[in-house]
């Protein structure tokens, strides 16, 4: 085990992956490095709500370093990977030298896509961090404080319209809440307008929405954003995007808020590795979640396109990228013990979850499916017991008395600006 | 009364002094429009705390709008007020059509100044608002990532030594929770280094600190900040300030981390009326807080010059801005209901606080002098008794059933970006 003391294992990314990975590895006692480009972990199945007035960003987002602390062979560092020296085995950081690896974890995620329209961004962001969701949330409020303004009521409406393109389960989760936000919480708070005028728009190029869940569980989901005032487009994809609305199927819809959540592309690891990549820009792994050719290097999370037992491919959810994480340490635990190798990686299913406002979800276990009340109350608890499980303090009200009894500070986030080259002061 | 119901009383600034005029002249049922250029009330004494990330952003302040809901006669809107035409009895906006008012209140606040040495600012940013208090957040939390970085201990020292200019309660509060920070909170987070090494280094040019205080509590906050590791330079005012440290006293401290508590300037408004002002900036008014020849236009909280009845200038903090906000509500209201003139404002001391970490504060009542863990039980208590009669729902615990059953949301912040020009979008 000399060896493996010496051995230098570096975990880019420190999301639900990365950090997993770390967290099975560390008490091997290994030298362990986690790079990210932010100081925080992102707890992102609750970012719309973030996106959407209901919670702080501090409440789902915790300093890596801090959830790692208790590691004393675990280091953590705040830096922006440009690129990998696969020969040299080092890591290639922004404004520091390189870093030398002995195993290398990929653990960089994914952004939004434009499917090659990138010029929309500006009017049509997406939602994958904090800042992103700051921005959108700045956009919503804002779009409802530009209508206050306004005395004229056709000019008003495109103020008063959010168009969401994409209706997977963000954009379902961002179209919901859009909703409740102006039919329900905002009310009463202007005067020149009533927000339950407002119009949410869910535009989907395919033919139902949730397309990952079964047809009768988009049909009830469909059903409930319509109790919600949502109005759904189906079969028509976005022709155009622009400051003042989008355009599809020939039709213009004038709506000065527009949000895009209908597609991913990886981080750019594929490039760095020179290795195959899907069309979304995953690396195409072997079955042991390694760089086809390169055994020391492995890809993990939305950064890797994986397939399942059954041959379909394993989705981008939480769960995925924190067994892969698991997996790859057991791999990695496994060659430096001088063990068997371990059976190909494959992925449990634990259920696929969306939710629809405040008062239905849908879920689907696979042997369960379940609609409705009850469906949400199991939603809001498993995501309750994966935030505390990270972090014990739910309450911001006992921040304070925690801060003075413990000293930890939960709201250590490093959020606008720079994100993340050291040296940059700004 | 029928005059008084088309009164039209404008209210430029939703912080303490602006919100309580508000308040006290809704219930007249006069026409009463308040406009901010952020869309949120923002509780300032505790800013230190989201900036020394103890607090998050959306536990310190709240939708201007959702406070002034339940007024029907209220108008709220988020509008970047750039001239008064004291003529035309209207306030100039930025992008949006003058808004025209019987009677005017100006309640703009105040920003941190240089003295004119205005160029420090990119290096010692104040701290006057949420954003100010993220970016100082991020400065903090950046310095002691990259001195994880640094390998060198001569190199890394610049980024562990924090320099606060201005030994006032915002400096020694600062100045005290950062020293927490590094020996407490965030010992055991760093590999390269121990927290504890940092340096926490407050500079004032007078000859004590908290001068506001009497001497025996300024000499025992200087004992408090010592206990937690402070070094306290006196009487020396900093002579140049730039990326890589300040200049006193011939001394040069290398410091990647300046921060600024020194001094502030009122907001433009006395050039905006022509009206006379101190050195500061603020307008120095009549005895009603009225601007000298211009009865229907009032100034007040930090942007107004105002004398106590013992001659003494009143203090900008939250306490005298809300009692010149409730007079300004009286003399208004009396002058429409054709009574007699109220008497001149006179200010009443509601107690000096000033806090040293967590575990020390110093408290004066005038009749009463406190210091120690009770002083700062008591600031504890008041601080959280004020925000609670502004928010009911401090526990983020309770966020979620909040929203379940009430439909309200907290976090309804626009903090980043633009901060108010209502139709640019970004």
């Amino acid at each position: 085990m000399t060896a493996a003391a010496d051995h230098h294992v570096v975990i880019v990314g420190a999301g639900f992956g990365g950090l997993e990975a770390a967290r099975h590895l560390a008490p091997t006692g290994l030298r362990i490095t986690v790079i990210d480009r932010r100081n925080h972990h992102l707890f992102q199945p609750l970012l719309y709500q973030v996106a959407t007035a209901s919670l702080p960003t501090s409440e789902i987002a915790w300093p890596a370093r801090s959830l790692l602390r208790r590691y004393k062979n675990v280091t953590t560092l705040l830096g922006t990977v440009v690129g990998i020296d696969k020969a040299g085995k080092t890591v290639l950081l922004e404004g520091e030298q390189p870093i030398a690896f002995d195993t290398l974890i990929v653990a960089t995620g994914a952004r939004h896509a434009y499917f090659g329209r990138d010029e929309w961004e500006p009017y049509a962001p997406g939602l994958k961090t904090l800042e992103d969701a700051t921005r959108i949330r700045r956009r919503i409020l804002s779009a409802f404080e530009q209508a206050e303004w306004e005395p004229d009521e056709a000019a008003r409406a495109p103020f008063l319209t959010f168009a969401i393109i994409g209706a997977g389960p963000t954009g379902v989760e961002l179209a919901g809440t859009i909703a409740e936000l102006a039919h329900d919480t905002l009310r009463g708070d202007f005067r020149n307008f009533d927000t339950r005028s407002a119009r949410v728009v869910l535009i989907e190029a395919g033919p139902r929405i949730l397309a990952g869940f079964t047809p009768d569980l988009s049909a009830y989901a469909e059903r409930a954003l319509a109790r919600l005032g949502v109005e759904i487009r189906l079969g028509h994809p976005v022709s155009q995007c622009g400051p003042d609305g989008v355009e599809l199927g020939g039709e213009f819809l004038a709506a000065k808020t527009i949000l895009w959540a209908a597609g991913v592309a990886a981080s750019p690891a594929a490039e760095w590795l020179g290795a195959p990549a899907d069309r979304a820009g995953r690396v195409r792994v072997e079955p042991d979640l390694s760089v086809p050719g390169d055994p020391a290097i492995f890809v993990i999370g939305d950064t890797a396109a994986v397939e399942g037992a059954d041959g379909k491919p394993v989705p981008g959810v939480a769960p995925a990228a924190k067994q892969e994480g698991g997996y790859v340490a057991g791999v990695i635990k496994a060659r430096l013990a001088g063990k068997a190798p371990l059976p190909p990686f494959a992925y449990k299913n634990a259920g696929n979850l969306a939710t629809i406002g405040k008062r239905a979800a849908i879920v689907d276990f696979g042997w369960i499916k379940l609609r409705g009340r009850l469906a949400w109350w199991i939603w809001g608890v498993a995501h309750i017991f994966f935030l505390i499980g990270l972090r014990n303090r739910i309450a911001v009200s006992l921040n304070w008395l925690w801060i003075y009894f413990t000293g930890h500070r939960s709201a250590r986030l490093i959020t606008q600006g720079n994100t993340g080259t050291p040296r940059q002061t700004e």
